[in-house]
């Protein structure tokens, strides 16, 4: 005899058949769409840029609408021993939207993500949040269609799970800020084409891949944890969301000398910050390629246009900052009293409106060409040569494809044999992804590449 | 026989007798300051600032220097159900400083007050902290003296208490942070004219004063409370700068709940703004008075010159932010299974990044002038009319007198006899001091006039 319940839990099932997909599929599903996505994205001279402009007194370059984002000067003076310098950097004031709606069906929770193309990605498409939005898609700056699934953002009963304000790449942007969403839904939820709901060891098991999770969808599922110790067992709601919880005994240091050690950091390494005309800055040239440093190769600010069918409009020019090589996010690790222990470095950088946030071990850009920095950063030499430290993690992600051109930074994890081995200058503490995690609960607290180590927690527990 | 320690804690004792003062004689110090203080502030139009004046193609009020602060047009549309408006604001991108030193004598710490002038007190002199600086002081962008003390807060070595970035008042300041930095020192440390150490007792003390702690020291001293359970007694360093430990149990909500209660809030009571030309904003009219609204008396930004002795220039000139009438910053309160609990205001305002700070229950400028808003402002009543509330705390508060002009707020902190009685709108929460003492801990978290309440803690206990 068949009751009510099971009837109801086979009704699911069959629903589940028709909504979800196995792992296999999804890699296979956004692979096609990377193949079929028909775009394409070519350099063309900044001048020519629709509706952008070089500012006249200043030569900063902004949109005609006055909205979307600007690149300005910046003058950067460490109070600590390092020396000044000058950059441009993306303005953008407003606050972003990054938003993934979550719904639980027969017990297990899911996201709902979206394979999105965005003109700098190395690879056209990746897996996104439910919405990307800026306050300039609510107000229809660009008189496109609205964003897909804004109306569940917008309402004002949504139940909120998380939501909080977090940095973004403070090395290329002035005090920008996103706002991470998580809401939770219970009502039907139309799937719309490109969208598919996954679970977090889906989406976890996508970043092994290279490039398949983008940047703003392993901020905001960054601090999302499973409380449940099988990582093949996808978690219910309620005790979905609950931060870590870890033995306090364990830990190298306790959270609150880690908090006044950050503070500490926070009061030393500042970066004083002024924006300053681009035109005047010291160094960096304009010219057909775009704007970039006369002598050192960092970064050109390059105007790109793009043709698509899958944006809110078809088609556009915008400029975006495009870098040679690959990045760094290297993070060192080692067992400390049988708990994995992560070396964080309080990273100062001139756009993070705090100066300091919590960062990997070893961030820097363009990391193959830089074995004459070994002696000035340290612990790159870890990451640069073979050692006996062995590979939890290695993949290549992606920076945001909206600002970025094809900018990926390597993530590898390295556990140490011995942390004792390990000199550890001020910067530099040990602490657990669980402690990582609660400073991650606060605003503008860790850094976006330590929140993409959060972000695939579960391998590392 | 005196032994080694009886001598040393002698020796103390007479030093304390030349360093510390009592409470009485610290009034009457203060006071005389106030009537001594020979300088004076008068206004004069706009146009005739030295070193400002009006951008061309914005209309915006800006320093030569580029530097210093600059008023702007905001354009300000909520996205929940509220009318758009457009105001004048205060830029001012850079992070300032405002620090604290301490030092334990004796087994008792002390504050390093300064007794400041500043051209928008209406009484002149206020205890502020030991140091008040924006980088431009550091820079010396008005080519003055170097700020006293500023060294300390330079020093690599220092040891941090706190150092935490904090919000300005959010509904005239753009974005603007101040870095809250709480110093410990253990060497000697030169008491010069116009300073002096006090109890953090003795800070509170004064606080029962009207407009005698300014705004700032208010918030750097908000989230430093006793341990000890004893107002009278000054508690030494190593239990100061905990926490406040409170029963969880006895809280109305738990923190997880009322921290989920603020993201709701914060993702639902957003103000999207967008920065506009001055000369642009609808309603708003420049005068010989100044840049006012052309309908509503809101405020008016209005040139002032200053001519006094003690600051870092003797002489200069200056826009400040003119209100007529009194602010209010009203709490209410209530015994809640026998503990007292607050009712918290998730309040938004245009210049806060993420939009919502916990506040008082009733924030309001002019609020003598505002029995027509009784109906629209939730439990303004309280504050307007007698009631059965017991008056727990009444003092008049000074707002930053660099910018604003003798703007003072009436901080009335009101006891109901049943909670049960309020009905309660989902943007107001109950939570203990100590609950809001632990939101203080994050950044941008509690508002400059929650601060405020949790700067004069112990009363309340």
């Amino acid at each position: 005899m068949r009751d009510a319940y099971t009837d109801s839990f086979i009704e699911s099932a069959q629903a589940r058949n028709n909504i979800f997909h196995d792992l296999d599929d999804t890699k296979h599903w956004l692979k096609s769409l990377q193949e079929k996505t028909a775009y394409k994205v070519e350099q063309i001279p900044l001048e020519e840029l629709d509706h952008w402009y070089f500012e006249e007194n200043t030569g900063n370059l902004k949109h005609s609408s006055g909205k979307f984002f600007s690149i300005v000067g910046l003058d950067c003076r460490p109070v600590y021993d390092a020396a000044p310098w000058q950059q441009p950097i993306i303005s953008q004031p407003e606050v972003g939207i990054l938003g993934i709606l979550s719904k639980e069906f027969t017990g297990v929770r899911y996201f709902l993500m979206q394979a999105k193309m965005e003109p700098g990605n190395i690879n056209k498409v990746q897996i996104s949040p439910t919405l990307q939005a800026t306050y300039s898609n609510y107000t229809q700056a660009h008189k496109g269609k609205t964003p897909a699934y804004l109306e569940y953002f917008l309402d004002a009963n949504a139940k909120v799970i998380r939501s909080q304000l977090q940095s973004e790449t403070g090395s290329r942007f002035f005090r920008k800020f996103n706002r991470n969403v998580l809401l939770d839904v219970t009502s039907e939820v139309e799937v719309l084409p490109g969208y598919r709901w996954l679970t977090l060891h889906e989406i976890q098991a996508l970043m092994a891949l290279d490039n398949a999770i983008n940047m703003d969808s392993r901020s905001v599922l960054s601090n999302v944890s499973y409380s449940g110790a099988d990582p093949g067992a996808d978690a219910g709601a309620s005790e979905f969301f609950r931060s870590a919880s870890c033995d306090p005994g364990a830990a190298h240091k306790s959270q609150e000398e880690l908090r006044d050690w950050l503070a500490a950091m926070r009061h030393k390494f500042v970066i004083e910050t002024t924006q300053i005309p681009l035109r005047s800055e010291k160094d960096w040239v304009r010219d057909e390629s775009g704007i970039h440093h006369a002598f050192k190769n960092y970064f050109t600010v390059a105007g790109v246009r793009v043709e698509a069918a899958e944006r809110e409009v078809s088609s556009w020019s915008q400029p975006l900052l495009k870098h040679e090589g690959l990045g760094l996010a290297g993070f060192l690790c080692a067992d400390i009293g049988g708990v994995l222990h992560f070396l964080v470095q309080a990273k100062a950088e001139p756009g993070i409106v705090g100066s300091v946030e919590l960062g990997p071990t070893v961030p820097i850009f363009d990391y193959h060409a830089r074995a004459d920095a070994v002696n000035k950063i340290p612990f790159l030499e870890y990451f640069l040569e073979p050692s006996d430290a062995q590979v939890l993690h290695s993949s290549i992600q992606s920076e945001e494809g909206g600002r970025f051109w094809n900018l990926c930074n390597h993530f590898l994890v390295l556990k140490l044999p011995d942390y004792k081995a390990i000199h550890r200058p001020e910067r530099y503490e040990w602490m657990t992804l669980e402690q990582l995690q609660r400073f991650s609960q606060g605003e503008s607290m860790v850094n976006s590449e330590a929140r993409t180590l959060l972000s695939c927690l579960q391998y590392f527990h």
